[in-house]
């Protein structure tokens, strides 16, 4: 019973399926000239058109990286000689990014959101780019993207009018929510966005990086040229055909699968509503991605609470899955003003394909009995 | 009949096998902090270990990357503030790299090797970094490293002497040759090494950078804090699996492999140069990997002769593949001096494991054909 989808996800079967010939067989390098390998690279292209078509974007505004951390870090060096705004519960790779270049952390509403009030009142006149992701990775909160627009807008109508030819950009993250929330550009209106392969069913370590054309960006990785210029080193063909079946299904499915999963979560949130009345649950209950839950009970160490359920095989979190959060308390948490003992029994749920009815049923009843047996333990 | 595997190499059937399992059943975030995901970060380390181990290294120094790209330039942020030395030959990946900081290229030997002379006068006081190949793509000629070691060790006792505390620090990318060369820790006496797994038959888009504890680097990319902090993004568990099987077998079959290869080679050459005594070999034909040649017919159009030879199913080169090359003379032979007819009329063929005695005569016979029935046309 595996209930931590944020933090990865199985390569679809199709998916793999489709990677396969470019292991071993059409192997080639893109760039060489005989006609396999051009069949190779028409094959890339491909990849990357359907990509692309699938948020709406043209293929020579989408960059192929090695997954969402180096396009985050790609984004923020449109504003290397600007201000960035981010909001205090992005994920690591957005923080540490903007830490690299003059920034403001706004913190969050106590929701979970982007506080607009603060976002709006932080713009400062050298502000180049604005970074918030889709979704939050912990919370699962939506964040509200179209007011952020509508801001950036209005921000830049006032630079027109005062003469300030600095430009304001939009990146989003878009690692958490794709395939459960619509990402197409004409909707989201923003100027760069990040895809992470790794969390929609496609292989790890392959991301792509969107930008308006208009957008100049510096790029991390020099060498022979690859990605227009801007992420050099041989194509990954496989990863690039699997992750464009990936996004593809991801797209395809995505309204049945909502559906499903948030049918799944009422399940699961219920049930434990109704065995723990204590139980908190954190972030915006209705603007939040349709798997994802995540709460919180008071007065128990959610760490143990992990181990004892996957002593039982479920499968759950109890923040983010990176190197940076080992051991230490969770920095979305913290941003919200959580209480101590609220942070330190959280727990982070996340459906998605893996899961039907009868095993969120079953997993439901297990952590109810072992919140219950730990509740009993402390009370001791 | 690939005779270009300097451009890519198959994945062995062992390292797609060692690879399968990770990408849709041990799919989970090696930091997680359940079962079976620390099984998956314990065989992450394992084969982390391992590919360390082959080189003679601990694996805390070591960074997978995706790409000798990237640890390429991971390599060069050692010598952030200081200056760099390298050699007109190198690949894109480093002459790109370098670029960005302050550098000095140098040209080289006509035998396509580093000048040491003019790399020794080159040295100023603040050098920090020399990067050169272990051996050439293009014409595979070996690096005299060796003695590239003696004089950055002349220099740092010079240095020493005279107060200077700027260390010096030098740089192999190895992606071309491993596996056909030793490449011991303890033998090559380099401070920082890249090595390329798409080059050695295991996956594209994974990477290593060694480098001694005591080199400081600038992470790339950051975030999550994977990799010592070096190289943050969540691992690519089976990248790196099917790499540290590709790097054992190659260490394990390098001699024999390498003899095995000279003797192909030889078959090429010697048919070769008895039918066209005019055909000049380029590179030092002592000091070269035993899969490499690198002829030129002057008077011919290369690129022609490349699309004659792929309609009969001989994959051959005009020089290293990667979009920087698209429709360029080679940097390599322009450094060397070249004439332009020589330059025109050149051909990188790489050998390795898809080639047998069979395959390399049939091609042999074919490549005369062509190069004969060019010949004539172009004398008509």
């Amino acid at each position: 019973m595996y209930l931590d989808h944020a933090a990865a996800t199985p390569c679809d079967k199709l998916v793999l399926e489709a990677m396969q010939p470019f292991f071993s067989d059409h192997f080639f390098n893109p760039s060489s000239p005989y006609a396999p390998a051009v069949a190779v690279r028409r094959q890339y292209d491909e990849a990357k058109h359907k990509i692309a078509m699938t948020i709406g974007a043209k293929p020579n505004d989408c960059i192929v990286t090695a997954g969402a951390t180096e396009s985050i870090n790609l984004a923020m060096t449109a504003a290397a000689d600007g201000h960035i705004l981010t909001s205090a519960i992005e994920h690591h790779a957005v923080l540490a990014a903007v830490k690299r270049y003059a920034h403001t952390i706004i913190e969050p509403t106590p929701k979970g959101s982007v506080d607009l009030k603060k976002l709006e009142d932080s713009i400062k006149s050298g502000t180049k780019l604005i970074t918030i992701a889709l979704a939050n990775n912990e919370l699962g909160t939506i964040q509200p993207l179209g007011k952020i627009v509508e801001i950036v807008k209005h921000e830049r109508d006032r630079r027109r009018q005062n003469g300030n030819a600095t430009p304001l950009w939009l990146h989003c993250d878009a690692s958490q929510g794709f395939g459960q929330i619509d990402c197409n550009l004409a909707r989201l209106e923003v100027d760069l966005l990040t895809l992470n392969s790794g969390k929609i069913y496609g292989p790890k370590q392959v991301g792509l990086l969107w930008r308006r054309a208009s957008v100049p960006l510096n790029a991390l990785i020099v060498g022979g040229g690859q990605e227009l210029g801007l992420r050099s080193g041989t194509e990954n063909v496989a990863g690039v055909v699997g992750f464009s079946v990936a996004i593809d299904r991801a797209e395809r499915h995505r309204k049945t699968e909502s559906k499903r999963l948030m049918e799944l979560r009422s399940v699961i949130e219920n049930g434990l509503q109704q065995a723990f009345p204590d139980m908190q649950i954190t972030g915006d209950r209705k603007r939040r991605l349709p798997g994802a839950l995540h709460v919180s009970f008071p007065g128990l160490d959610a760490e143990r609470l992990v181990f004892r359920l996957e002593s039982r095989q479920v499968f759950v979190a109890t923040g983010s899955a990176c190197a940076a959060n080992k051991g230490s308390a969770s920095h979305v948490l913290q941003a919200l003003g959580l209480d101590d003992q609220y942070i330190s029994g959280s727990m982070r749920i996340t459906l998605g394909k893996l899961n039907d009815l009868s095993s969120v049923q079953k997993a439901l009843s297990i952590i109810i009995e072992e919140v219950n047996s730990e509740y009993q333990r402390v009370s001791k």
